[in-house]
């Protein structure tokens, strides 16, 4: 049985696993205040084409980091622009609620926020005279591919930057499958994404890691004091060296982008299959995630081989279907369902 | 110059504020421990039809009310479902959110939320499988009159509580303008309220009182340890005697359906007014407040007579704007708009 | 039966309630943006010795003020430091807490915190370098005068702020009885306060108003935002009037230092009755609150005339009891208390 | 260079990182929906001596396990009453008063809470009348060993575990090294925890795991739908797997006491160097933490082969320091300081 259900169902890639087991019995102070840690932290500031003035903090998951950095940039009684699909408003059981902050869901278009929403909200915002009775927008959340495997282009994130320095409000960008996003892109590079968010996390777990995310932060001083805080959230790992390990390991040799690029291909080699026999996408997701309505017949004889997620119910002839892609997918998988898509 | 702009202008009722400085100089225990509490109390529970076992708790804002109850009835990571025009999702300054609970928004259909879309709503979301990562809905949310001046029916409030209760969560109503509402409702009254919600407040700053709000809990245990939770969000007032003073006289000759009676008549006859005078309303609303589109004209010789709101910015050449009236309108200050309206 | 139990057992002082009965009919706006609170805000101003860019915010009551002032004041993960006694860190349920905020409770002095504590506690903090772990002081919060009805010298109000100043938190006053303790100090007057703490609020209920605190922020950026702060801590009164007038009234004829002077007098007189029929004070307190340990049969006797409270159990042969003297407090009163002691 | 820092300096015991590696590629659901982590639940509720009733969930970290569990057990305005020397009253940065809970601080003896102690607590809260206005204590803390190394008698944890099930309040015990505390008592044993505690955490990364904390509820009732509280604060592992990997290895061939007894016999050796040359620890702890004041001159020269902590600022002539063995301390590590002790 082959898996496409996520992009988190095995280990950590070889060469990430191989950091962690070489340095097993090397002693270092916990907390993030060791030489692997420093040393990835070095290697992220420079892919990303940032000083050392940036901070790079990290942390263990995707819905900590998001509500971790949040809370962190958001006044106390400010609240968060996002897509109504985002992972924020949905999937993380009002962790950013949690912790007093609100979700202000805007519309989504392919699963992404549209700067001109973003433009328009906080313009009747401050035209409506009773502002100082609702939640100020104090920062924007964008996902990099977003929840629907869409990405951004640069004009696109580039507008959504300059309608949160409009507005003095930082944009954030939750890069949970960021490698993916950026192998998918024609235009977005590490380095359009450091520029144009005011924080970013560029992610570990979905794209190899055993877990860990590493936040990014070119003016260290929107998040100050920001240590405290992770551990008051619960987000600071006692051997944080393991993040540094498996975050240098990306960073050598490339070893992030060739994940995301591999998963990125074989996601493509199964679309094109589909579409050959005739199934089109109904998200136009150029990532490593890929959406099919297909007919139910179909959907029984390739999870004989194969796992995968339905998109909502089942439906009564044909159904909306997800396969994921990830480091550990290889050729073969995808030559098996092609086998059952073609029979 | 006359006030039509909120109906929270002026001071109290006479009846109101005869009952504070009458008994002003009598001493009594502090935090709603003393007999003008118990008295109102009682009062409240026989006009409402309940036994002596319902709790009734004094606040003093709506605002406060609504988070106390909320955070009361709410278990640590559930949401309250309310309309996407709910004062709570609106004009609270996320005072729901900061203590940790999400407000999950569905449409509104004039101001009112529906049993429909909330029974599709708790279907689906415990049809997803993916729902123990999202915010769990613990309770719905309406007001009663809505933002917008409309009421619901007995019947679309019956719908309501029994898809609540069919999901086993409270339905809340929060009551700020009860008084108007069940003044121009022709089938719900302040017993179908009492029977019909899990916990509601009759409001007393919009309807007459210096203020004060009254929450009612027909099984107490909806709200254990209440007391200490209101005293944790400041919601406690040390001379808890003089909401007890107020309600008391609310409840005494039927002085809150009298308010209300007065403040709907009142606005009938103005909408009656502008209905004459070729002006429709933009929400049909039967109680104290009333929505026109008028003439930029019109609303500007109106305005040297009287203050009032625009709702929405003034458009080019007509405006939406709302009038409210309150225990504090007179006969005389509707003569006054209708003298201008028919000039 | 006369009442010693708490200063909020009646209403309000006659001119605190005259000031709300003879406007009751006129028309404002509402949450505070009225003449009678701009007024009462410039005589506010005027007897701290402020200019016109100190902020005044009126709340409704202490628990409320404290746990809305202090959200304010303090970072996301800050703490603010109290003695052990402070309202605090004993009665308000924990209202700091639900804001995300830890009470540091430091030694007591007969109710009082000592700056040579603080300055202890501040220097060891920052000497531990695992202080990253551990919550930052943001703030200290004292009482004038504290729950033992002790007050602080000018000198040791000094110290305290410079202790605050040396490490850059502010000192933050909570004057529930604030005229009470300026009637009795020898050297400590309104504009000293103003002075030395960053925010301090001017007690109302305590005082003789209905209710109704005044928060005082010589620098308003220290509070920036407030209003949606109040807002979200349900801490804004509809009918924000109700406070202006009352404060108007308090400042107006120095109505409230009269009253502070009268309930002083009262009590030290009370104190004085006990004294010479032998009876020590087991705390010194100049101020309306007095504490004595007496024979049971001489409460059992007081208590057939007056009602008053027990601090802490009822011993075996003699128990801890405490008269509090207000506004409301009469010579008649005293002197039949007076003439049960010479009994 | 050897380190005695403390427990978390390497990665993971052999046997444990081993489960990680060789199970790499397998693939599971994430979240904990897996083989290894089902597989590591009935180990533990096995050697727990518990029924399939029981719930076991896994954290990554300790600070994140405290507060999501006690967020858990707590009610909204209730706090926890701990030893002041308690790691969640002093090095969790607030975490819990994060999640807006009061942490009720007792005095410690030997870093231990003492059941008198608690017991007076509980009765005095209760017979003062103004409990109301007071933090609730909904839950006693304590860790076993404590933050000193010491650890509680059978008979002294029966005594909290009665005092709290008399006030029918959960005891909750912080087991970061439970392994060296069940290996350095002479009569406590697992089973005994899973008894006497109503909720316990089986700590991993102190213990020779990469991370990882396995929380054990007898009572799966007392965390009802804890899957979303966890992962509403952050607190849900994606791969999951990899807790279920190393709680799976800790609990086969009885691993997690072997590596406690190998800390512990360690530490004990060290502290005989010690003592035989003249230095008697100021804290008598069985565990692996070990605590001496020596001279300066003899730390110097310890340091000139290990590093270790000073337990407060260094002294003029002498200082505190502690010595922390883990899974990684070898004897020729021992062997080592013994030769400068003996030097």
């Amino acid at each position: 049985m082959i898996h496409f259900d996520c992009d988190y169902m095995a280990g950590a890639h070889p060469e990430v696993l191989k950091a962690i087991v070489d340095n097993n019995n090397t002693q270092t102070s916990g907390y993030g205040e060791d030489d692997f840690c420093r040393n990835a932290k070095c290697l992220i500031r420079k892919a990303c084409g940032l000083t050392d003035e940036a901070a790079v903090h990290f942390m263990v998951g995707g819905t900590q980091t998001n509500a971790t950095v949040l809370d962190g940039l958001l006044g106390r009684t400010e609240g968060v622009i996002a897509a109504e699909t985002a992972h924020i408003n949905v999937h993380e059981s009002g962790a950013i609620e949690l912790t007093g902050h609100k979700v202000i869901a805007l519309p989504q278009h392919n699963g992404k926020l549209h700067a001109d929403d973003v433009r328009t909200y906080l313009h009747d915002f401050y035209a409506d005279e009773t502002w100082p009775h609702m939640v100020a927008p104090g920062a924007v959340y964008i996902s990099f591919p977003t929840e629907l495997g869409t990405i951004y282009t640069l004009e696109e994130l580039t507008a959504l930057s300059d309608v949160c320095h409009e507005y003095h409000i930082p944009l954030y960008v939750d890069g949970a499958r960021l490698g993916f996003g950026l192998a998918a892109s024609n235009d977005v590079t590490l380095r359009d994404v450091a520029r144009l968010a005011d924080v970013f996390y560029i992610g570990g777990t979905k794209m190899g890691a055993l877990f860990g995310e590493a936040v990014v932060c070119a003016d260290a001083q929107l998040l100050p004091r920001f240590f405290t805080l992770m551990k008051a959230h619960g987000s600071v790992l006692a051997k944080g060296r393991l993040l540094g390990m498996q975050f240098g390991a990306f960073f050598t040799n490339d070893l992030y982008l060739r994940i995301g690029r591999h998963g990125v291909a074989l996601a493509q080699r199964l679309r094109k299959a589909f579409e050959e026999a005739g199934y089109a996408p109904f998200i136009d997701s150029p990532t490593n995630q890929q959406f099919f309505l297909l007919p139910n017949a179909l959907i029984d004889r390739l999870m004989e081989v194969a796992t995968f997620e339905y998109w909502g119910p089942r439906g009564a002839e044909q159904s909306k279907v997800r396969f994921v892609t990830s480091w550990e997918t290889t050729e073969a998988d995808i030559e098996a369902l092609e086998g059952v898509i073609k029979a």
